[in-house]
């Protein structure tokens, strides 16, 4: 990148170069630990200039979280037909999601560790990215109840419910798939569809898990 | 709290009132953000005190991740019981770990959302104790496995990201249950188990889902 340094070149390209660096540094040290030297550095550029372009550390992190979230949101939703039958749509935004992940680790460091827990503005950039993707798997698992014909059945705080675990196993899955050599991007989708497909397969054909019968309930929440 | 300040008390019980604080403060204010003289107050001692017993922030904010991640794995285990069939032992796991989480939200706080993201020794402490618990799952999708007599076709990495997306949706549902008004435990605990063990059982039974046939492989990861 340091061949480039002394080239003229659109404000456009210069900046995405200032967050291409920002992600790497973020993601690879954390916000705290990262400055704005080796930014600049890595960027090929003074570091005035990441200033004059992005105004200050905070900002040039909320750029990041902001640009890696709709990066993130656009490859799952584009990897998701509303035409197709609904486990189909599940398993192509799976793995639209593994394999986005899969390529841009430090993006994903980005959001699902760093962005969430340094104070308000970064976390409801993450919340808002969050909340869309968790919209995108509701729909998903109301039209796979639609499908079997069973949505009066399905309380809403359930779908919620099935729809925030669904997301945090990916999450899960996500960092884990990245720190363990060998696993690929549709590994990780086919072992999340085979873990939640069949579940929310039989729960819409309307086999439950029962609880079992418990007369104490001492202990209970 | 303030009431206890002049009475001799043994160190022990001292300390744990510092940590009492100490998690409270943390978890609501997040690590960065809550201050010494904050937790010295809530905890009805001074600063100093703080400082003799637990040594700095950074050691004060290790004891807290140690403690709580220490009653969390303690609760799931005490509420898992080994001679039971897989499924309720899980259901009984679970159960055990949202009661806890929904009663220690601060608790939970520090682990989840604190923990792994202020540098390395904190998030080796909260690393430590979700492979306690993913070991402790691991071992359970393993006895269900025994139970339906297909041990030997079941890879172990399948094992390990199966544990790792059940580990991953109970860590968001927690965080979920305790943000949403009238979620119990319970519910949460029901929702997850309905999710996972319908799944699981389908796998378990050999009917995994197919994933359809692809022709395309230009996006695959």
């Amino acid at each position: 990148m340091g061949a480039v340094k002394s080239k003229r070149m659109p404000r456009a390209v210069r900046e995405q170069q200032m967050l291409d660096a920002a992600v790497r540094t973020f993601g690879q040290r954390g916000y705290m630990a990262a400055s704005m030297d080796e930014i600049a550095e890595l960027a090929g550029v003074s570091k005035p200039l990441v200033y004059l372009y992005l105004n200050s550390k905070e900002d040039l992190f909320t750029a990041c979280i902001r640009r890696e979230a709709a990066a993130l949101t656009e490859a799952v939703r584009a990897g998701v037909h509303p035409d197709l039958p609904a486990d189909r749509q599940l398993w192509e935004g799976l793995r639209a999601f593994f394999t986005h992940t899969a390529r841009n680790p430090d993006g994903w460091a980005v959001l699902h560790l760093q962005a969430r827990t340094h104070g308000e503005p970064f976390a409801a950039e993450f919340t808002a990215m969050r909340e869309e993707i968790a919209a995108l798997v509701t729909q998903l698992i109301l039209a796979a109840a639609r499908e079997a014909h069973r949505d009066p059945d399905l309380p809403e705080r359930e779908v919620a419910g099935l729809a925030e675990a669904l997301v945090g196993a990916a999450e899960s899955l996500a960092a884990w798939a990245n720190a363990t050599p060998g696993v690929t991007a549709r590994q990780a989708a086919a072992t999340l569809m085979n873990f939640a497909w069949a579940g929310l397969g039989d729960l819409m054909a309307g086999r439950p898990w029962s609880p079992p019968e418990e007369p104490e309930r001492a202990q209970a929440g």
